[in-house]
Parts: structure tokens; sequence; C-alpha cells
């Protein structure tokens, strides 16, 4: 590529900036999501009004064609839930609680039981089947401050969430309470997802707040400690449901097909407005953006809101099922599913000499904060289609705040920034943009 | 310097960074900072607890000496302050106004005039005397979102607030309102600074919020539109304040000094939290984390609170003018005034040879996000070193948030995110660690 080009793409990027910065509908966009549907966990009626939202923004956007792809869903309930800590003969006190997605309940029954407090899974490994029996077991395993990209901090103890639940109930426990996957230093609780092994019973789980887990942890005392938990979630039957499709048609190379996109469901709290009410209004807002800016991309731009990333993957696997049952040519599929921070770095997971042909345009990016080309992070919801050969990428935006926020009552519009998440869907723009009009070889 | 060396500096730079990202203490100052000092204007009480506060903090950290500088301030006062727009026969409406810093006010009384808006300075300067005279003139310009770093808006908008008012006064105007220097989605008016011209008579000069302009922007029409302004503030007597700073004693070469620092002194509205409760906070945590970290620097560490930044720079001057009076030695001056955001370059202000030291760094600093080490940037309270011949340098966080808060009533405690506080105060004291093991030449 010559330096020329560059140069002339660096106008067309900066034209795509301007009309995003200056005209952008993106936080308006979010202004409505999150305050007119407001959370919308799969299989849930908001859910469905997320949809009908995500079709009319679509072509609101100047898409040439919209439409929606049918997912069956899980659907999971939450109910009342309640818990109560009790140290030796104090009055009980009630801290805010949360199940952990997918999980069961207590039928509304109180479940009351001893506490065994481990600060990780090398702790509890070491304990008898005795010393968990019957008892609830408290995972107070925290989320690691000192690693900078708190995306590796989310790995790291991510276990306490997913799979914690089957270690305790394999030893016979009554139920699991976990120290919130958080970088909270306040008292939000923090869902997610959870699957059980088919080998053991489905107990309840639940999570804490940090300031929860504080108390817990400083007032402890072996036999001396109890749980009251009450609940009621449970999973129903699945449900018809949709991810939302929004195209313009490539001028030159229309059979290759370059994705962006987000997530339409969220948990069940808050407003789901950074995970992922932001990368569904980006998304939307690249599509607006080319058309504002009368630039007629040569290869196919689709806008993708996947349905049921938080739990079940079902959007995501339908469309990469889709896309290969067509033999549809896709050459990229972007995620923006990390929050409306503002963008760092694009995430690159493809093979090397395609990388290197998305590294060489670091110089027309850099003026919008975007430096780091080195992450491999694809997306949830695009991991189905990288298994299948297709490159993916994932737009890294600065991480600090996203755990604070992540699955929780906290993770509302106004946690968004407008200038953070209009900067995001430039750079998504100015990728989506420089790959229609060269490819991926 | 050899790549071993660089592997031992990562080594002890992670040291400074786990012990502020799981120990810091710094957050929790800002806390009791913005919580029980609030707002603190030079020559207010408030200022003057600050100071308190300041020195006990210094100590709490661990500076080997902690002392006081006097600084003559001035002492402007609001006073109560109101504004309501007037359009053709309708009632008047009151909006959010704040009378911008140093500012004559209308003494308690009633001024009631005529608006004349113009969208510039240059519009303005097509105004004869006659169509300004005894007017009140609306200076509708717009901090400018399509520019990616906002401290270049800020730099384009700022002669509204610092001089417009001299331009008006000059065409015998009776007053001003400008459009706030604001990148908000919100009604906050922002004050700040500015100065009269010696030539011209003082008149008042206010700043409404984005909300309340686009409101007077939309309504007016030439002749048919009046403000109703009531205004107490004025300029008292100077008042005796002061810097606090702290040192910790270089071990090799004492005589060699690095500051770094931030200002202690606010703006009167909100609690001053990122401008500059920050920077003070952070520049604390350097001496705290060397010792904590028993770090011993070669060099001398001075981390300097300034005061009276805001509206009138007396606390830096007097710190260089004492500098240079007593033949210190000071080899970088580093401050952070540019909010408690995720750090993301360091801007260095000196000769060529001694940048080039400190780029060579930048691989150091990478896994903290801080790649940028291009601008030029320095601080306001380092200027009067810089204009000495000392280098200087300036923290250079994400800007994007920070003129939604920057002098107004929203830039409190929970406007600062914990782990981008911190991360900003690892990066410093990488920097300062990193001068004052191999000096700067």
């Amino acid at each position: 590529m010559s330096f020329g080009s560059q140069g002339q793409d660096s106008v067309v990027v900066r034209k795509l900036s301007d009309e995003i910065m200056l005209r952008g509908t993106c936080y308006e966009n979010l202004r409505v999501l999150c305050k007119t549907v407001g959370h919308r966990l799969s299989g849930s009626p908001q859910a469905a009004k997320a949809v009908t939202w995500g079709e009319t923004a679509m072509k609101e956007a100047g898409a040439d064609r919209v439409w929606l792809q049918p997912v069956r869903v899980p659907h999971w309930v939450r109910g009342k839930e309640r818990l109560a800590l009790k140290f030796g003969n104090e009055p009980g006190i009630g801290v805010p609680v949360l199940s952990i997605g997918n999980t069961v309940g207590t039928d509304g029954n109180l479940l009351e039981a001893e506490i065994v407090m481990v600060n990780s899974i090398e702790e509890f490994n070491k304990l008898s089947k005795d010393q968990v029996k019957d008892k609830i077991v408290y995972f107070n395993y925290r989320f690691r401050q000192d690693l900078l990209e708190t995306f590796e901090g989310y790995g790291d103890a991510g276990k306490y969430r997913w799979s914690a639940p089957n270690s305790a109930s394999a030893k016979g426990a009554a139920g699991v309470i976990i120290r919130s996957l958080s970088t909270g230093e306040d008292d939000y609780p923090h869902t997610g997802s959870m699957r059980y092994a088919d080998s053991v019973k489905k107990i309840p789980a639940v999570a804490i707040g940090n300031k929860s887990a504080d108390l817990l942890e400083k007032k402890y005392v072996a036999g001396q400690t109890k749980a009251m938990l009450t609940s009621e979630c449970k999973m129903l039957e699945d449900v018809l449901s949709y991810n939302v499709i929004g195209e313009i048609k490539g001028s030159e190379h229309p059979e290759e097909i370059i994705v962006v996109g987000g997530h339409l469901d969220s948990w069940d709290v808050g407003e789901g407005a950074h995970d992922d009410g932001a990368g569904c209004v980006q998304s939307i807002e690249v599509i607006r953006a080319l058309k504002a800016s009368g630039i007629k991309p040569k290869r196919t731009v689709r806008a993708v809101l996947f349905m049921n990333e938080e739990n079940g993957l079902k959007g995501g696997i339908t469309y990469a099922d889709s896309a290969k049952a067509k033999k549809e040519k896709h050459i990229l599929a972007i995620e923006t599913d990390a929050g409306g921070f503002s963008p760092r770095g694009i995430g690159l997971n493809m093979e090397a000499s395609k990388k290197k042909q998305i590294q060489r345009f670091r110089d027309i990016f850099l003026p919008y904060g975007v430096y780091d080309f080195e992450g491999e992070e694809g997306g949830a919801d695009i991991s189905p289609m990288s298994k299948d050969g297709i490159p993916t990428s994932g737009l890294r935006p600065d991480s600090q705040r996203y755990f604070d926020y992540h699955h929780t009552n906290a993770d509302v519009f106004e946690a968004v920034n407008h200038r953070e998440l209009k900067l995001g869907a430039v750079a998504l723009s100015a990728l989506v943009y420089l790959v229609s009009e060269y490819g991926l070889k």
C-alpha cells in the first residue's frame, strides 16, 4: 500500500469521525434502549421489545435491508431473592445478593445452613466431603486488582462463577456464595452465567458485592456463621427470539461480507448499558455513518445484534450455522462487547498475513487513540464463526471501569460517556471501511 | 541503556504498580479531600483547610520532610448570582449560571439589557459600537466536539472565556454571557479564569450550560431577547496561603531534584475532584509508593501541591522564584492536572536529547497503557519553572470526559474511578523512579 492511499484513507476516516462526533445518534439510541426497554434477558418480554427497537433503529440508520433471524433461546427467570448472614448469636444481616444466571433457586423456601469459607479453589480442594456436606460454601476469591487489563482479572476469577458451584455440589454442599467478579469498591453483586455439570446435583449459587464479602470475611468464624437464602430463580422452556441484522450491499464485491456486531440481550439487572447496549448502538452507528457520509463500501457491511450472548450464545451459533449453510463468504467478523469506553486497541484473531495487513493501518487509527493491535481478542458472539475459520476481531476499549458495572444494577445509561461511546464507533467504522476498501487476503 | 537494565526497571515499576493498585491510598485520600474539605478556591477558608489536609496526608505518606511555602494569593468571592432569559413578551426563564472567575458582578443590583447574539468573535468584530453599546453580548461559540483530544477543543474555545469580555467591553457592552467551554450534553455552567485588560471597563461576564445555550440560540430574536442578571462576585484583598511540599531525599544525588505536583486550590463549585484533587493525591501517592516499596530514589523527589493555579498561578511562580533564588537544581518538573482518568501519555517539554532519553523508556510504560510520548504538554503550575529552563513534563490521561466536569458542580469524587486514578499514579511513579535512577542529561 502506498503512502498516498493511506493519506486518502485518513481523509475518509476523518470524515466518518466528524460525522459520528458531531452528528452521531448512538448516544441517543442508547438512551432510548436503556430507558424505554431497559434490561432484556433472553426470553423476556423486554428482549422481544429490544428486537423491535433494534429493527427500527437499523432502518433509521439507513441500512439497505434489515431482517430478523430466528433463534431459539433459553428463558431463565430470577424471581425474588434474599440473603442474610448470621454471625454467632447476632441477628441476621440482610445483604444485597444476585443469583448467578442459569442456577436453580430454593423454590422460595428458606435454605439455612452453616457457611464454610475458602479463599480459593485450592483451599476448597483440601476440604473433605464431611467438611462440606450440607454446608453453604463461600468462595472468597478476590478479583486481582494488580492486573492492569481487567479482562485478565475476569479470566482469572471466572472459574468461581462458572464452575465452583459444581465443585461444591460434588462434595455435597447445599449451596454456594461467591465474592462477585468485581473491581468495584462498593456493594453491587454481579450476576453472570454458569453451567451445571451433568454429573452433579443442581444447587443454588449466588453472588454478593465486595463490601458484603469484606464483612463476611472479617466476621466469619468457622462453625458459627450461617447463611439464610431464599430464591425463586428457575429455567423455563426455550423461547423463539431473533438476531437483528442490517446490511449495506457492497458496490464491487457484494459477495464478501464484513460483520460488525454486539449483543442485544443483557442480564436482568441495570439497563445493560455498557454490556452490551453500547456495542449494539455502535454497530448501528457504523451503518449510519457510512450512509450519512455518502461512502459506498466496496464489500458488504452487516451490523448484527446478536441475541443470547449472556446465557447460551444461541444467536452467535445460529448466525454462524446459517452463514455456513448458505455458503456466505465472511471475510471478517468484528465484535464490540467490552463496554462503551474510549477505544485503545483492536484484537486480531486471524492468520499472521491478515493481521499484518490490518496492523499496517495503525497510523490511520492513532489520532483516535487506537494504538494496540497486538491482542487476539475477538468476542463471544463471533466465536462460532472463528471456529469455522473466519477471521475475527474485537474492539478493545479502556478496561479500567468495566468490571465495576458488568452484570450489575449499576450498568445504566448514565455510566456511559457520550464521547467515549462515539469514539468507539469511530474506530469500528474506520476498521470496517478500510477492510471494505481493501479486502482481507 | 542495556536491555538488562530495562528488565530490572520493569520489575521495579511492577512493584510500584502492585503497591498502588493493591494498597494505594490515593482514592481514599481523594474522598477525604472532596468530602471533608470540598471545593477550595484560593483565599477561602476551605483552601486553608486543604493546606492542613495536604500537610497531614504528605506526612502519612512517609515523606522525609514536609513543609509549607508561603504564597500570597488573590481572593475572589462569588456570592449569589441569578440569570433569567426573556424572549419577547414571555415571562423570564431562570437558567443555571456561573460568573466567570475574577469578574465583577452587578453589586447585587439587577442588570437588565437586550441580548446581542454572535456565534464567533469574527462575527462580533463586524458589529459596530452602536450595535453593542449597553447590550449584553452572548458569545454562542460551540466547543468543537470533532477534535479528538479535548484539550485542543478547550484551547480553541478558550478566548471566549479569557478575553471576549474585554472585546465586548471595548465596544461599550454592559455585560457578557458565554456558552460554557463544555463538552457536556447537559446544563452545567463551567466557570474558569479571565483577566480584564487594563484599557477597558470591567463588566460582568457569566457562563451558561449547553442546554440553556441551545435554548437561547433557538429562541433568540434580535431586539426581542433580554437578559436579567444579578450577581455579587468581587475581588477582595490578597490572602496569605501556602504550597504544600513533601520530599524524599535522594540517596546518591540529593542535590538533583525531581518535582511531581498538582494544584491544591480548585474553583468554588463541585469538589475539585478531577481538577485537581486527583493530581494532588496522585503526587502524594508517588511519595507513599516509593516509601512503602522500600525504594530509595538516588535523586531527591518532591511532591508539590501548588496553591492558586486556577486564578493567579501564584503558587507556581513562588515555587519557581524560590528555586531560582536558592539555586536549587531541578532536573525535571512533572505536573498532573488533566483529570484522574486512565493515563495514555506523558508530555515532554525539554530539549530533544532529554526527550529521547525518556522516550526510550516507552516499553516499560506500555503495560500500563501509556504509549504516547510525542506531546509537549507540561502544566500551568510548572510553566514558570519551564521559563527558567527546567525540563517539564505532564501526565496525559484520556481526555474524553474531562470537559464534561471541568470547573462545574459535577466535578465530584463520584466522577473519579478508583482504578483510573491509581493507574495515573503508577505512570507518575514510574517516571519519577526512572528519572531518579538515571538522571536527565
